[in-house]
């Protein structure tokens, strides 16, 4: 089985999201009562066309707007993030040059060459979709507002590529770092997977790894500090406490827990799909 | 969300293999030991430029020998019958004129217009993937045993068409009788889709409705006429004994004893995957 980035990227999309238990997010033995399992199969189904764009586009924000217009069911956002991790990533391993690893340098390379024109696609986007994010206004954070629709004039007068755009949300949003930061969390986890355990195991165990080493941005956009860092503690406690190999039934408790409170942390989600994505070159395997 | 043919399709073959519970067969919440719902995920996803190419290509049996090549693993089959069923009618629905629903007697033209070298490319197919066929040596059916490699010149010597080979095998193959009676009974279990009921759920259902109604006979030739008779009363009785809404408890319980004795209608589910295919046009909806 010889899958292209395209395709790579679309198996990471239903890996990530059949995997089980991801406490707090959508798998495939959990749904929420608006969005369910099988949204997220038609919204990875329905990505596919942009994302082998993403193979030959230069235009990454063109790319992500037609992913977000095409994926969405009535506005719900099923894949916002992982898009804008998926696409970055599609290019990057297309112009690499080894057959196994995405270089780090092209993610770079790829994420700094956006443009002002990328950054107008991305504010469109919020347009299609219900994306929580909460305002910035009052805050250090100084870019046009994705709340207010006509901001995008502003972007396009103050010359903000994407990549700048990405920078100064940093702070606050995770995906964003990722932009920022050479795509470190998501290479990061790639070591974490465990070739022994079974494929859905390994995943579900990155996940609450990645949960426990940072707040969720999203969660702590949506419920404040104090509760992602409760989270981020919890999610600590499933895989530290003993006995070891008791994590996924501790896992599935804290499912509940975070469901009960709709807590919800997604961009560990987004992350985590970025990482199946360089996992599925060389450590993840359907064998 | 718009999707193409070929995205359908394989949106079809994800909600197949996702809706659960499917005495059995695997689903989302069950493996085998051998072979896994992730299996099936990375054959969906490998399967895709196959089906792609079935929007544009005269040859059946060239697309099916390319779906075959690419979403095996290790010879395991995932997605034989499925494929079988679901590139005809992907070229069919491209032909068609009506928006909504593909004319019946365009998949008529579409697989009696098959030729010899469709049988050849479907023959080849066997030599890569690991299909359970029962030898016909000593039965009625006068068609080149696909477990005899050099069987190939004998095709060609006596100049069958695809067509031709599904009609001889239609007695014992519910996947060939679909092909030779105008897809009948994907047709006829589009009616069967309750749009009140959860789409998971209504994909079940109609499964257990189809495994009632005819024996399967992938369980018929692995473990003969009787049990497969069993196995379709059983199916009956999950589905109309008291409480009717009790079908699905029922449901689980028979996928345990299938389970338990490894008997799997697989052509109940290939057909059953057509079907969801035809009724992505107007019954079923991700909504």
């Amino acid at each position: 089985m010889k899958l292209s980035e395209a395709q790579k990227a679309q198996l990471s999309m239903l890996l990530e999201v059949s995997s089980s238990p991801k406490p707090g997010n959508i798998d495939r033995k959990r749904s929420w009562d608006d969005l369910s399992f099988f949204h997220f199969l038609g919204s990875s189904v329905a990505a596919f066309p942009a994302l082998k764009q993403a193979e030959k586009s230069d235009s990454i924000g063109k790319v992500f707007y037609k992913a977000v217009k095409e994926t969405h069911f009535h506005g719900e956002n099923t894949h916002f993030g992982a898009l804008l991790l998926l696409i970055p990533l599609i290019k990057a391993a297309k112009e690499t040059e080894s057959e196994k690893k995405i270089e780090k340098e092209k993610i770079r390379d790829v994420v700094q060459n956006t443009t002002v024109d990328d950054s107008v696609f991305f504010y469109k986007s919020f347009n299609i979709i219900d994306v929580y994010v909460p305002s910035i206004e009052n805050t250090d954070i100084d870019i046009p507002d994705v709340n207010i629709p006509n901001n995008i004039s502003e972007v396009k007068k103050r010359n903000l590529t994407l990549y700048q755009i990405m920078e100064k949300s940093a702070c606050i949003d995770g995906v964003a770092k990722e932009w920022t930061t050479g795509f470190k969390r998501s290479f990061n986890a790639v070591d974490y997977f465990e070739p022994e355990l079974n494929l859905g195991d390994t995943i579900s165990k990155t996940y609450i790894k990645l949960l426990s080493e940072k707040r969720d941005t999203f969660v702590q956009k949506k419920h404040g500090e104090k509760i992602a860092e409760e989270v981020r503690k919890k999610a600590k406690k499933v895989l530290y406490s003993e006995p070891q190999n008791g994590w996924k039934k501790r896992a599935e408790e804290l499912d509940k827990e975070l469901i009960n409170r709709r807590i919800n942390p997604g961009t560990t989600a987004d992350i985590l799909c970025s990482s199946i994505f360089l996992g599925l070159n060389n450590v993840l395997y359907i064998s």
